[in-house]
């Protein structure tokens, strides 16, 4: 089990020297799911070497300008490089309209089909393998966390213990891993659990947007692998990250930590900050496993026998 | 007399690896006037130290996302950072539709205010020293290029000849160099031509936003000091060029030499070039004076005993 996340921006409300605007991407067996769409995110989408005709879904945290003014030029490239595959958008209310007007207002001749759907808190996206939850965040306007989750794959087939049980290698097999219950050659009626090792859990981003420390959010990244959480502010400025919404680099950790998270990676910095050193001690004295995230990181989450690895590497 | 220019974008349409979308700014005395807003360019801009607070006048060439879609997220920083200047936005029809949708459905909270005028071809903007003109340029839908021109200052005074014709220094001199006649202590009429030098023109800028070749903007740069021209394909994709609305390079070098401009700045380049070499020698074959503009040139401009002299710098 694998899965890529490429992050494009990661500083806060304006640009910083080295950091653009708010923008993920998680790659998943070739398809993409964007995390918002800072100004510039196409820029780095483009370098990363993505595809602009791979199937897509973008989740917009809120409507604001840092997280989603990257979008209009974003579909506009797409279309003049050929894109031809559906994209589909999802964001809280008015992300619709948004797209619509300026779509409306700057005619692009969009060359493919765009769908975007305006949310409720809960499922936004379920496919057989996956599903991706909006959660409710805490911040100045409606923000969406969002918990993007692989569904637990089957444990381990027994072959030989079906053997033993009666059932013989075949279509028989097939359906006790799809879950059904079977008659064996003895008569008896032998059920999935009795061939199958326990359910193996898939992998579990969930990314906050903007949010002061949220217990849903907690709630939601129960068990993640992954979480990127906001980290605006150092611990000095709390007072500042209550009221703007955003949570400081150690409310960031006592998320991972409640949560149990794995890993954390703090995003969505202050411009204030050229060195990041010290917000990742201060999460860090926290929750050990903290990293920072970077523009042009790309870090690969793998899940093997219930072990969970991360691989960085730079996309720039 | 002197005229900064910034190239904050070079590239057409679709960003390339070295190029962001097109956007230029002009800095004359301390006022600054910008010439399209491709995506990226907040980021440019705030590495420029142009300063946000300035006061700043917007035009647009065109509504295409590649010239525009920068707008949105300028706004938005220029606010979060604190401006209070209030900015100007001139472009064609369709623009102030567009800044107001993009502006009312993500509420940014712009702590400033904006003025946007749809504009038709002639006067944009005109004060006591400067006149700026929206001339209609060839492309696929309304393009204007736009005219940047100082007026022209009066000639020098001449003290001596001034005294000699009976007119003491005081009051009557500056009557004189506002352009009025006085009497002179002889009783007769002493006219500003007599004691005035031929006037000094200005320093005149021509960008011409997106434009095949267009005998309408040879004849608005006429005489300039500066002609920044489309400049989208080599001489092989004159056909191209055509059928998009754009120029070849060797055609922005034909507009140069038509309108006797001084110097010939290339600009938006298709992403399939990564070296412009070729694009600068086919230019060069037709007009000598012919420079690559770039991501990150600042070209000053300066103007002295009817001599024009560029300098160039980096500003990243």
């Amino acid at each position: 089990m694998s899965v890529e996340i490429f992050f494009l921006g990661t500083n806060a409300s304006t640009p910083h020297k080295y950091r653009n605007l708010p923008s993920i991407v998680i790659r998943r067996k070739g398809l993409l799911y964007m995390f918002d769409c800072g100004e510039g995110a196409q820029y780095r989408f483009l370098r990363s070497g993505l595809g602009v005709n791979k199937r897509m879904h973008v989740f917009i945290s809120h409507l604001h300008g840092d997280h989603v003014f990257g979008l209009p030029g974003m579909l506009h490239t797409f279309s003049l490089m050929g894109r031809r595959e559906p994209l589909f958008i999802y964001g809280p209310k008015g992300t619709k309209e948004f797209v619509k007007c300026v779509l409306t207002k700057v005619p692009c001749g969009i060359g493919y089909s765009i769908y975007v759907r305006d949310l409720e808190e809960g499922i936004a996206l379920e496919s057989r393998e996956l599903v991706i939850k909006a959660i409710r965040a805490k911040h100045t306007l409606t923000n969406f966390a969002y918990v993007f989750e692989e569904k637990p794959k089957p444990g381990r087939f027994d072959r030989e213990k079906a053997l033993k049980l009666g059932v013989p290698e075949g279509p028989l097999w097939r359906k006790l891993q799809y879950g059904k219950a079977v008659k064996s050659v003895y008569g008896t009626v032998v059920r999935p659990e009795d061939v199958l090792g326990p359910p193996r859990p898939g992998i579990k981003v969930v990314y906050t947007g903007d949010t002061a420390y949220c217990e849903r959010v907690v709630e939601a990244a129960r068990g993640a692998d992954v979480l990127i959480h906001d980290a605006t502010f150092d611990s000095e400025k709390a007072r500042d990250a209550l009221e703007t919404g955003h949570s400081t680099a150690a409310q960031a950790a006592r998320a991972a930590l409640e949560s149990r998270a794995k890993f954390l990676f703090l995003f969505h910095y202050s411009s204030r900050y050229s060195d990041l050193s010290e917000l990742l001690q201060q999460a860090r004295e926290i929750f050990r496993r903290t990293y920072l995230s970077e523009d042009g990181l790309k870090v690969e989450i793998r899940k093997k026998n219930g072990s969970v690895y991360l691989l960085f590497s730079e996309y720039l």
